[in-house]
């Protein structure tokens, strides 16, 4: 079992530092903001995002910079707003143990706190040395929000495929993992090949980051992951352990899977699936494709000298998949 | 009467040119993500702020580039953007709304189309040769933000005066107007001393503008402007005539008042207020304090030579007046 804070020990001071960096960057002369932004700093999580662009400077052996603190503060802000907006789509009442914006003030108030998040990430991503963070972090953007509405068109879609459902989760989790650890090791200074393999390396955990979740969402316990779950399987959401569950059973249990995710006031969608279906070896299928991600992300990791900071990586790439157990 | 055909004809081209760059900027491989796309294009408006954006550079005497296409494309976007999300609603009045495609997708979709298109200007600010259009506009995206949360966190407040409710609406509108000017003529490499008369010049008639609509928004006729009106009553929003209207009615009759908008379940409450009070004589205050800010507008447009171009933005700000008639 690896312990997230082993994992982030050789990044500890910086991690401390992007608290106040975080602080610092939405201080606001707003009354009504102010009171937004210290709700939402109930939403902090365990800023794995961060941690992997501190992670991927010093594992090119280069130092942590100012730019570093910043680009970790921006991409979990980037992250921050998606979340605050992902309230709104699912309809979710507990984020992180924090009642939601939307629960409080009405979908209004969440829409536009989100839209100053984000505003005030790309804002800091202009003040950096060179437009790259902005460029990729643009870009990224552009690509969770697609990845997002295609998972919603996809609601309710049977005939959703394995290769749709990873290129959906690729966009809208893994693109951000992929660019923290780029952005780590390109303001470092490092080299091409170190680059794109830290950027590879986080684009493969964050698949595997994000089966696992999809398979929490299914069996989870609400209070040790800390938020709403079976939401995707209420939304129509086709996820991997669904989509191999449907693929793998019969004929007649297919139709009684549609029928379960499918019609409306189902009660306890969740329980009824784990008591009528035989989901075991979906489950057990998906957590190992996401164990598939985390080897190959490993051997990325490879291109790069072997340093604490490179096993710290490793650790988080383990971490990834504990958090079925 | 000004025509706006008229104030638009020294960037005819453009505008034209504008369409397409927009359209082009807009493309996506994405299925889901095009049919979204192609439902917005019924969101274009008047193209104002695009308009600004090249008359201010020709008002300097200067050519309209390439840039300045991309620089009206952003701009607009984010307005778009900001009335895609102007769109969202609470759970309840979804409901009530059932051909919309929010009936289909409720809210999720909206919310992640305007943070793409958020996200898809801020990428193209970055392609510009200078940071300065992408710090401008990030740091804007932040203002409209704060205002219209401060404008929802001062609805039902009777207390509000004139001095906040100038603040907001120039945080909520102004700012982009002030921006597209400013970027105009700063990218068309005019003088500090040009560049910050139309930044004025776009702050004011801003302002102006968002006075005119939220006096339409009590006694203009859906059919003419073109959207839901009453809405700003029905929320509880003070805008400057019901602001008067408080300030100069005796106390009885502002207990009446505070009755009107507040009360739940009232029936039209914009047919009661015209009935019920004597609001002429604020409307008029209203009006008047618009038309004071399109003088102090034209006063700046003063630092520049006169062109047609300089000619075109004075009929644009007698434009914004028209409106009430």
């Amino acid at each position: 079992m690896v312990e997230l804070a082993e994992c982030f020990l050789p990044v500890e001071d910086e991690l401390r530092a992007l608290e106040d960096q975080i602080q610092r960057e939405l201080q606001t002369s707003s009354p009504a903001l102010k009171s937004l932004v210290s709700h939402i700093s109930g939403y902090a999580g365990k800023r794995l995002r961060p941690a992997l662009v501190f992670l991927s400077a010093k594992a090119c052996g280069k130092d942590v910079t100012a730019d570093h603190l910043r680009l970790a503060a921006i991409v979990e802000l980037i992250h921050t707003a998606t979340l605050v907006h992902d309230d709104i789509l699912d309809g979710a009442e507990v984020r992180r143990q924090v009642k939601t914006v939307n629960a409080i003030y009405g979908n209004q108030v969440p829409v536009l706190l989100g839209d100053f998040i984000y505003a005030r990430a790309f804002a800091m991503s202009v003040e950096l040395p060179t437009p790259d963070a902005s460029r990729v972090l643009a870009r990224v953007t552009q690509i969770v929000c697609r990845g997002e509405i295609e998972q919603i068109f996809d609601r309710y879609d049977f005939e959703l495929d394995e290769a749709v459902y990873f290129k959906i989760i690729e966009a809208k989790t893994a693109e951000l993992y992929a660019a923290a650890c780029e952005l780590g090791a390109l303001y470092a200074g490092a080299e091409a090949v170190q680059i794109e393999a830290l950027a590879r390396f986080g684009r493969k955990i964050g698949v595997a980051f994000q089966v696992i979740d999809d398979c929490l969402d299914l069996i989870g316990d609400e209070a040790v992951v800390g938020k709403s779950l079976g939401t995707d399987l209420e939304g129509g959401k086709l996820t991997l352990p669904l989509i191999r569950l449907g693929a793998t059973c019969d004929l007649l249990e297919r139709e009684r899977l549609k029928a379960l995710v499918i019609e409306d006031g189902v009660l306890d969608r969740r329980a009824r699936l784990m008591e009528e279906f035989e989901i075991g070896p979906a489950l057990d299928y998906a957590f190992q494709r996401a164990d598939d991600f985390i080897r190959e992300a490993m051997v990325e990791l490879e291109a790069l000298e072997p340093t604490s900071a490179r096993n710290a990586l490793r650790n988080l790439a383990e971490f990834v998949l504990c958090r079925k157990k």
